[in-house]
């Protein structure tokens, strides 16, 4: 399997699939490792860092669930390629910069990722649509254990796991799950909400992680204590927590369609309206649009759109994903134009 | 013939026809005339205004151009007939205020429309689609005189004809022009060609005339000077200054073909899928689309939308026009859903 093909399918995270795909998007577990004995990433020399990258790509092609997987070195991936991986929520921002003796490793239904010399020597990923967090966690430990056989962790019986940054030490993991909360944000309840969330040690993200902004009213929460925690305690807390906003969100809805029907119609096929007639329309409108269309299509609104040609409008218009179906690099404004175009292709046919 | 037919047909200054119809939306010229010996409608007695009205009145009924026409008492016409005759030109805001001895006389083909105790006892207005200063006025002419046939106009021979305001004085002639001049908006001159305008003794006003905003991108602009002037040479010198401002708008609309025809398409194009789509919009917001999907049909972007169709849309989801439309009374709130569904309704059907 080639890079090339993810292209002809829809991102795993924005598949729909999975309990209370309507409000929680997706759900992810990671975990961060380091070889022991060996400097962390940024303070490694190149042939230190190469050595771990032999030596994990060895215990992943040992690695049973890996099987079959793709194996990238970051530095022979091009930049719209990069990219194209971020978007899809496989790779880190920070993963793609200095991209010398970094690898990556993907299965081919994209829910494994393993980065290989990013913060930490081992940042281990499983994602996978809808509300899943203890499938995903079972299934990640699985794939840390087969790895752990071939490799020698740097581990501390008092701390735990020890990492590059003292905010992963201890169980190494980040959970988190993607929220699709437009009603709460219609509702104005959304920041009391995540106030809420906040106090309770978890930390509020946008669509591509730290630092980025809640475009398109998608929210990523994830646990902030790595350190002092049992794996499942975690798991649990951030699980029912979700719960709560997934309520939240629920009640949210129903009170837009008892009193404010008609303002929330309007907006939908206005949204629709804009995204099958536009000619220029940029990557932030075209999420906010389509945030609007997904939450019309929940309510029952729009009742001729499923949520997966939502889903998909949403990822293939992402800058790279343009730039590989177009197979050309774009600057932004061409990028504006073709993703406009692909917008009322699409919609017109559906 | 009776006030309702009306409904049944585009509003004569949107008829969209006429010389240079796609810029001057229409031209109108108005006489200010007051009764000899008898005090201003603002100081006139309840029983010297109903003199007036009925020396008018029969003024009228012997004119042979205003023959077959509608005659109204305003004090007679319910609320939502007054802003009718509003929004179709045909009628002042004053005059619908305080209506008690106030009278209008209509032709048929609303070219012709004679206010009795508005500010001046007579208030006689031509007004024609499209750039035809010339015929107007000498149509109003026309049925100036015959109207003093039977009428003792107020009149010095230093002065000119006496009215009630000052600015008035003289020959007591408005000239204007309604125009439509959205590339002189887009392209950011249009400042700088009304002041230049306003430093010739023009004033420059919004669609609904006197402190009004230029909503749509319509700007009517008429002579300020009434004394000192000969009427031709006030008809002359504003249809100078006219085809200036119409150059001016026709470079700019050539410039936006040349230089910006993806982003006026883009602009064109969300006009109409917005308008196609919407469940509430107000009237303001109406008039800005129409304005860019008028502009979108003048440059040959929209070719299966003519300009009368667009004209009709503009008068027709006017308020009163609305609730004449629907046979009731609406709130602001209920018309902009009723709103959005004749325009929705209408443009699919096109």
């Amino acid at each position: 399997m080639k890079l090339d093909d993810l292209l002809k399918r829809t991102s795993e995270w924005l598949k729909g699939e999975g309990p209370k795909s309507e409000i929680v998007v997706s759900s992810r577990v990671r975990l961060a490792r380091n070889l022991d004995k060996m400097p962390f990433s940024h303070w490694a020399k190149p042939d230190q860092k190469e050595e771990v990258l032999q030596k994990v790509k060895n215990a992943i092609e040992k690695s049973g669930y890996l099987k079959g997987s793709m194996f990238f070195r970051v530095d022979e991936l091009s930049e719209v390629d990069r990219q194209f991986l971020i978007e899809r929520h496989l790779m880190s921002k920070e993963h793609a910069t200095n991209p010398r003796h970094k690898a990556i490793d993907l299965d081919n239904k994209e829910v494994v990722s393993v980065m290989i010399n990013e913060e930490d020597h081992v940042r281990a990923q499983v994602m996978q649509s809808g509300f899943n967090l203890l499938d995903v966690w079972h299934m990640i430990e699985k794939i840390d254990a087969e790895l752990a056989q071939h490799l020698d962790y740097a581990y501390s019986a008092r701390l735990g796991y020890l990492t590059a940054c003292p905010t992963n030490v201890g169980t190494g993991m980040r959970a988190s799950c993607m929220l699709h909360l437009p009603a709460l944000v219609f509702s104005k309840q959304i920041n009391k909400v995540l106030q809420a969330v906040s106090k309770l040690n978890l930390a509020v993200r946008g669509l591509y992680g730290e630092g980025t902004e809640a475009t398109g009213n998608f929210f990523q929460i994830s646990n902030q204590v790595s350190l002092g925690l049992k794996e499942e305690d975690i798991i649990d807390n951030l699980e029912k927590i979700m719960n709560q906003v997934v309520v939240r969100e629920e009640s949210a809805r129903a009170g837009i369609l008892a009193k404010n029907k008609e303002e929330i119609t309007d907006r939908t096929f206005r949204a629709l309206g804009t995204l099958k007639n536009a000619y220029i329309i940029s990557s932030s409108e075209t999420n906010r649009l389509l945030s609007n269309i997904r939450l019309g299509v929940d309510l029952g609104i729009l009742k001729h759109i499923d949520r997966g040609f939502v889903n998909e409008l949403l990822i293939i218009t992402q800058p790279a994903h343009l730039q590989k179906l177009e197979k050309k690099v774009l600057s932004p404004k061409e990028r504006d134009v073709i993703r406009a175009q692909i917008i009322r292709e699409r919609l017109n046919k559906a």
